[in-house]
């Protein structure tokens, strides 16, 4: 199926049922995955019609019975995951277990002015957190979950193949934490603003990674790799560039097998561990440093636009691939 | 280049310099490194003539100058790694540093009847176990490292995807660790002598291993697969088991590009660690395991030989794919 026509959620506001809450969303940004929803790449999985996009900021407005710990003008965020019934084989991983609905793919999601949403997806935005840098905390939580799951320490030589917002973001998270970072990127436009933001970049495509890691890095080589390209590149680059017992972390969606050098596991006990999404401890880690400055979140905004010109956002996306965060404003 | 015809080590004592031990080797165990060296398959690492074999079981008989802690007719095993000088990248683990050497692989070997080795090698054999089981130690210690990497937990469910000697050893640790375990080969053979060992086996040519894990653990599906076949297959299906969040073990030695399904890697946050070689503690948990009998390491010996039958030997291993472990009698 080709490009949607996208017709924006309507402006009625759900009466919420026990344990949910009303708000008025204030801004909800694109993610990738919205434009692969738009592109029909995920027709398998969204009904259409639905209502999509899950990266929210928003204000309470109703609140409905057994909700407690929020009242009404609180300014919030939303961690849109509902688990689902428990299967073993989940381990109690609810954020990404097998009957896990994602808000905004599975469900109606942000792109509307109200939405009416369980009451455990909300995170209070701290009141020196801009709306606009608040919808970019569920991007944000995506990164410091993946650098979590990296177990990245200070002083430590960190390689993100990808500077989308995901891989840029991930950069400044590990940066934040001490990490010595190097970004690949192709795109010289995202290269521009990754070094405008005070980070290393190199172009993979006009130096060997591998004596640009071992420069970088004095021979200590990479700590640790995130791999968010989606390419063919970026996992052949991804086994070369560890040391002994370096560790990769595999952010992007492969959607067909690899070949893989399984002999660099091997050879220098590399790990590889997967990521997806976020745990609540994320959310509180990105608005914490969003709380404390640490992450320019608005040198990521790339444009907004109002609700109605949603359909033309996406195909600007479509036309300008240097962008990188696009935000629809959902309501004054 | 073909096959090898194999001569003996002579049995000359080269006298032990300071910090070195001399050995009269008692056993030396054929491990599947061996057969490749056999097959002209390591030519490029391996400086002909050279005496291999690293699965040693031996008597101490001299002592070079400051060496403590072990005395003339001691029974000992090897540990069969020098470290060479570190590099950054190393990050301190010497077990699998750039500069290593293999004893057997890189320099001279224990397939002979008396070896000098340094001093830092050698753990001492506990009085209960026999040198013929002495000479599996180091293939256990193989495994120990494995389950160690793998972090293998009481009550968990463990796939061991081939049942060579090093994935029946790897079955053993991990059900002496409390696991519940299943074998995984297509070797009738094997699977018989797994079984009379009490392990679960399955042959995947006439199961599919999903349903078969499922099975097995209730639908809590594989909390650790180790890939030992070296297959394509094996690839294949180790991404298959796993539960979320569950370990992968790449403990064979794929020398070519595989293509792995890394979307499975995100979708569940599966983690795969290498594993190579072993540590110090690995020999002492090997030690451990053998002084208390939890380990049936003599139903592991498939056949023994004579030192002056080596030839013959690996003839043998080639013409007997069913076989387990040979040993080598290198002296009365």
């Amino acid at each position: 199926m080709g490009d949607k026509t996208f017709y924006p959620g309507e402006s009625v506001l759900i009466s919420p049922q026990t344990g949910e809450v009303g708000l008025k969303i204030a801004y909800c940004g694109i993610c990738g995955t919205d434009v692969h929803i738009y592109h029909g790449n995920m027709d398998h999985r969204v009904k259409i019609p639905q209502i999509i996009g899950h990266e929210v900021s928003a204000q309470v407005v109703t609140i409905g019975d057994d909700v407690s710990g929020i009242k009404i003008g609180d300014r919030v965020v939303i961690r849109p995951l509902q688990a689902g019934a428990a299967i073993p084989a989940d381990k109690g991983y609810t954020h990404i277990g097998r009957n896990l609905k994602f808000m905004g793919i599975d469900t109606p999601g942000g792109m509307q002015a109200y939405w009416t949403v369980p009451a455990n997806t909300i995170h209070l935005l701290p009141d020196n957190v801009p709306l606009r840098e608040g919808a970019l905390i569920e991007p944000l939580a995506v990164a410091c979950h993946d650098v979590r799951r990296a177990r990245v320490k200070e002083h430590e030589y960190v390689v993100v193949i990808g500077g989308g917002p995901i891989g840029l973001l991930i950069s400044l998270v590990a940066k934040s934490q001490g990490a010595n970072v190097l970004l690949v990127e192709i795109n010289e436009k995202r290269r521009d603003l990754a070094e405008k933001l005070g980070l290393s970049v190199v172009n993979p495509r006009q130096v060997d990674l591998v004596k640009a890691i071992d420069k970088f890095s004095d021979g200590v080589m990479a700590d640790v790799v995130f791999e968010v390209s989606g390419s063919t590149n970026g996992v052949k680059e991804m086994t070369r560039l560890p040391n002994v017992r370096g560790r990769i972390v595999m952010v992007a969606i492969h959607s067909q097998p690899r070949e893989i050098d399984l002999f660099s596991f091997f050879w220098k006990e590399v790990e590889m561990v997967g990521a997806r999404v976020y745990e609540p401890q994320d959310f509180e880690m990105a608005l914490s440093l969003a709380a404390h400055n640490m992450i320019p979140l608005e040198a990521l905004i790339s444009d907004t636009v109002d609700i109605g010109q949603v359909q033309q956002a996406f195909e600007q996306i479509d036309s300008h691939p240097d962008g990188m965060k696009y935000l629809i404003k959902c309501t004054d």
